[in-house]
């Protein structure tokens, strides 16, 4: 039931209750070994077995973390970190990094990327199982793990019955969305939160965790929050994804949230944070660091059990797991499905007079038929081409003599005019239409030209979400009904659904 | 008597002589087994131990050094190096860096980083003993320890009775001082050196080896220095330490220094140099590498077995420190204590006739008052203040109703206005006043605003030395006697006192 | 006779046909235990031995398959890669780097580095065996290796009667360079390509190819080829090394040459590349990834054993190879050597009346005097000196009193000027001449001025080759004969001579 052999970890929300409580009675056996002075004996748990530490963006928390983990299992590791090891393979894929890695036999890799959605895609293409170090500004699931896991033992080792306070940066960071969502499968949990309206909780979270029956509260101070709380979550504000906000303007909101003296003293709870603290916001003043409620020492610390768990895990049977040069097949497919899903319809008449074969690109954003048709090169390669922008109906639409388009092709129009309708012609009619889904999350590797990654859906609770950055979808064209969607979504084949 | 089990190696002056020549007995075991062919007899001495290798600067000399003395202890290696790791943690505290590293359960950690005294911070900090790797321009213990045991190996693993010579740059870098402070503990030593004024022996340093009994004599030649010494010690210009003078320069007063083959040819003595050597000075002849004076390589061999020596007396035993996640609580106090120092004096009327309550910094430095303003921002907080300068005796002063001041805005005042009298002001009269203490070297951890690093002092032969820079303190300002400071300096606790 | 113990490697040229089999053969050894599943059956053959991993330039690809393979056989490694290393040290010298890795205990070193011929000298310094892991445009011989064992086991652990295709850049590389003369070792080799003119085969290659009575023909379709090989070695365009070609110009060149379905579909063969794929040129597309033909991924995997194999014979013995501080000597001599050769010439009367003691720089290239002047610094230094250019025989030459030359001052000279006569004047007289020597490849590393790396030349089948970038040498000055150079190369002494 919670079986956590050779399976990718790439979402928090993939876990269920059971597992999380697996997972954290397992740490909590690595910490007794550790604190009971029987550090090393499980020191030959996963000998001869390597993690591939694959960091296109530079991490020492999360790296060291993992490896502290392998090494006191008796494991290896190697790999890649930083700008170094992204600047030699600035133009090779993913998909080949991760084929060239699993082919040094490794065992597991872990592997942290600036595009949402990139785990899970290396994580299909790899037979090896992958662990996400954080894909964007998406997921960190061993994270949020670690957060529970601090929780469970500081809580008597139960999940059941927690109030929990949250302050900080509540908005634009994903620890406090993936922590609240994991607490959700638990009973009787009840949130508070103090923040400037900027930086509190995002409406969408609230609502979520109201359906699954969190208590959400807020309050007008800090204060007011401790008084009522177990543990005091703290977290960085995270200018980085704050555009035309200065440092300046994030102190000054920082100021009667940030956690002092004055903030904790007189309450018995423990102040939990994921570090690095900024030490020119400075969210928690150092005196801080010396009452008993600072938890985020001993928080960082029970990384590493957690970690050594889902390793162990992972890893500790007999069955490895070996590379064999060839990729796995479901990866190959992309739109060929969706396209296939749409192109049953019945064919239309429309602006095709004089092409005897070619195709109509219709539904374009307005204005947008321009720039298509020049990054197509239709000029440069000859092509007979009218682009059209009607005013009416506030759309464009290009139509060609060019009859194929590649891949690579359909994403630069989709990037430039989402979900467009192709329609095929031949012999002067249309022979097919297809509209071209693709995931509308900018930094979702689905739109990395370059990644050649097949946009991929699935359905959950009735929403279509993106198979790799996991947003929901929902068609702006009218071709597409939400019924039609939904019913060729679950015509996909499965081998490469979520768990 | 030469205990170094999980002890901090800091500065090579912490050393005693029976230390250093135990260290170097050991170290001669080592280099026995090595030479000997039983190379790997002691492959598991270190077992499961690992050392946490923190380099904020790049390094690959001494990073390798202390990588392969671990691993050919049988113990493992991990951590960061170079601009990379400190990208990623720029606004992450080293007290916050240490913590994390010490929850990664490592043994020992050797760290380099650019401020002075942030070693000792960092061992103050944690709770495992750390290795000075390199602290600014102040410390490298490790390599005057090698130094040290290349002579002890070449002279008949005997310490007294040497003559040595020094060239290059005797001046801008750390290792001729400590090197020839290390020689200090021995008898009838004798040290010469022919340099360029700019670049020779600073009369500090020489008058402190004379008052130890060492004989310090300069030649005009090179060859006058040869021809009288059994090692001659040269270092290569730290031109990066020398402002407003170019390369260019340095190689022309490195002219008649250099040393090639007319240099050496007819001696017979041991040229050591710490390298790397600069290939564009190239302040040694590569044809004199091949001269059998040539110890360079050996040096540097010598290096590891110091090394193993050193990991292996601090850690062959069976205590294991480990993280419990709280901090040293020697490291909160700050200058709570250095107000203290002063504050029972009398009280004085002072301009404070207008504020009930506030204070009133005095003995500023001259013209300072604005700046400070500025920088406390009392405009903006809507504080009163008046600044004012009093031309007479060349001070200045601020009178304002703010009633705090954080220990990071008491340094921004320092930092601006060495040792700033401040005047606590309550019902209209001066409550307490004190002086504000602060190290005057603008590289030292202690004035790093945001590592919140709290300043501290001791006694060492009758001199007030900073704890972490170990800098001479003396106060600029009238109000602090010499001999208050002392006696301050002795009231303070002693658990973070140097060894 | 194929001994590999303690053996550098250098160049794929080294290499008997009976080594190249023996390699094959042991990898395949090792393929056969990864496979069946005893991955781990060689755990401990190299137990307590080290690689140095010296990257100058950043490479996963190559650093990870060596890590793997050394980790595999129980040794460890350790070392430096990319900018960060080089940034460090960008002042010492290769020799200098070489000996403090050295002086670590490593027992192999595998080495990046971009000037040609760098690891041949590396070697020439270390007395541990080193490794090309790519040195500038000339040579990656474990990669050669690793493409000829892959041919080996997919063509029944045979390597005579292959048929091989070439495409993509057949001209800036060294792949292709590299692999079809490893192949020419073996019977009835034909070779096939189809490429743009300018990424085409050159004709010195194919030549040479044939001369080794290797079949080379070319077609005009990249699916003629296909039809009549086993194997298709596809290669990236080396972008890098085409001066004013633009990307986009090679896109347009490759667009015929691409590796896509409509190519590949039909064939009975096996797709190498040697990997990184550029993801903008696309040179393979990516639904060829998931055809039967693909063998790239392979061929990575490959490597690993290649690697293991050649470590293996390398260092599976019980002789260690120990540091001893002191360098090879035959790095000293450099052009002594050179000079001897043609100083006992009859000695000629020029331009010398009013010069008692001094030198007169003859057949400099035309113009080059002015140049040559400033870089001695001979007005500086307040030497006498005569410029003068005579345009009938199109040479230059200076007159002075300047009396010797420095090892890098002849350097500086050749580098301006190639192959100038050198006449020592004393006491009035032509005392001796010599022509200085130095390769003219620009990019070779004894042109390094700071490397002080002797240049040094041997003869291998009539043609004198530098020792270092192997590059043909031929004297431009006419005082210098074939005849002499040959003589004079073949007095040369053997210790550092090519194997």
């Amino acid at each position: 039931m919670t079986d956590f052999k050779n399976r990718d970890i790439i979402s928090i929300t993939d876990f269920t209750r059971d597992e999380i409580l697996s997972l954290c009675q397992t740490a909590s056996k690595m910490y007794d070994l550790e604190k009971s002075g029987r550090r090393y004996s499980l020191r030959d748990a996963l000998k001869n077995r390597s993690l591939a530490s694959m960091f296109y963006e530079p991490s020492t928390r999360t790296r060291t973390s993992f490896n502290t983990a392998i090494r006191e299992l008796g494991g290896s590791h190697d790999g890649f970190a930083g700008t170094e090891g992204t600047s030699i393979m600035k133009k090779e894929t993913i998909r080949d990094t991760i084929m060239m890695m699993e082919s040094n036999h490794f065992d597991v890799g872990v592997m942290r990327n600036p595009l949402d959605g990139s785990v899970q895609w290396a994580a299909d293409v790899a037979k090896i199982p992958l662990i996400n170090g954080g894909d964007g500004k998406n997921e960190h699931p061993t994270q949020s793990l670690l957060d529970i896991f601090t929780i469970y033992m500081m809580n008597g080792k139960k999940l059941d019955n927690i109030s929990i306070g949250f302050g900080g940066d509540l908005s634009h960071g994903r620890t406090i969305r993936s922590l609240s969502m994991a607490l959700s499968h638990f009973d009787n949990i009840t949130i508070r939160w103090a923040a400037e309206d900027f930086l509190g909780m995002p409406k969408d979270l609230e609502d979520l965790l109201k359906s699954k029956h969190v208590k959400v509260e807020r309050s007008e101070k800090v204060r007011d929050v401790m008084k009522n709380v177990q543990f005091y979550y703290m977290t960085r504000p995270q200018t980085e994804r704050m555009k035309g906000v200065s440092q300046k303007d994030i102190i000054k909101m920082m100021q009667n949230y940030r956690i002092d003296l004055a903030k904790v003293d007189g309450f018995d709870l423990r102040l939990m944070h994921p570090l690095p603290i900024n030490s020119e916001i400075a969210e928690i003043d150092y005196r801080v660091y010396f009452r008993p409620c600072q938890a985020f020492f001993q928080q960082a610390e029970n990384g590493i059990f957690l970690r050594k768990a889902l390793l162990y895990e992972m890893l500790s049977h007999d069955d490895y797991v070996q590379s064999d040069g060839t990729l796995n097949p479901a990866t190959e497919f992309g739109n060929n499905h969706l396209q296939r899903a749409i192109k049953s319809r019945l064919k239309e008449h429309m602006f095709i007079d004089n092409i005897k074969r070619g195709m109509v690109l219709d539904h374009l954003a307005y204005g947008s038929a321009q720039d298509i048709v020049q990054k197509l090169g239709l000029m440069d390669r000859e092509y007979f081409f009218v682009p059209a922008s009607i005013p009416q109906s506030k759309k464009s639409f290009i139509k060609t003599d060019l009859s194929e388009l590649t891949e690579r092709e359909c994403k630069e129009i989709a990037i430039r005019s989402p979900d467009p309708t192709i329609n095929i012609i031949d012999q002067g009619d249309v022979q097919s239409k297809f509209v071209y889904l693709l995931c509308k999350n900018d930094n979702c590797i689905t739109r990395a030209i370059n990644e050649d990654v097949p946009p991929s859906f699935y359905e959950d609770e009735g929403v279509i979400r993106c198979r790799y950055c996991r947003r929901p979808y929902a068609s702006s064209n009218p071709k597409v009904s939400e019924a039609e969607l939904k019913s060729f979504v679950q015509s996909l084949p499965k081998s490469v659904n979520p768990l």
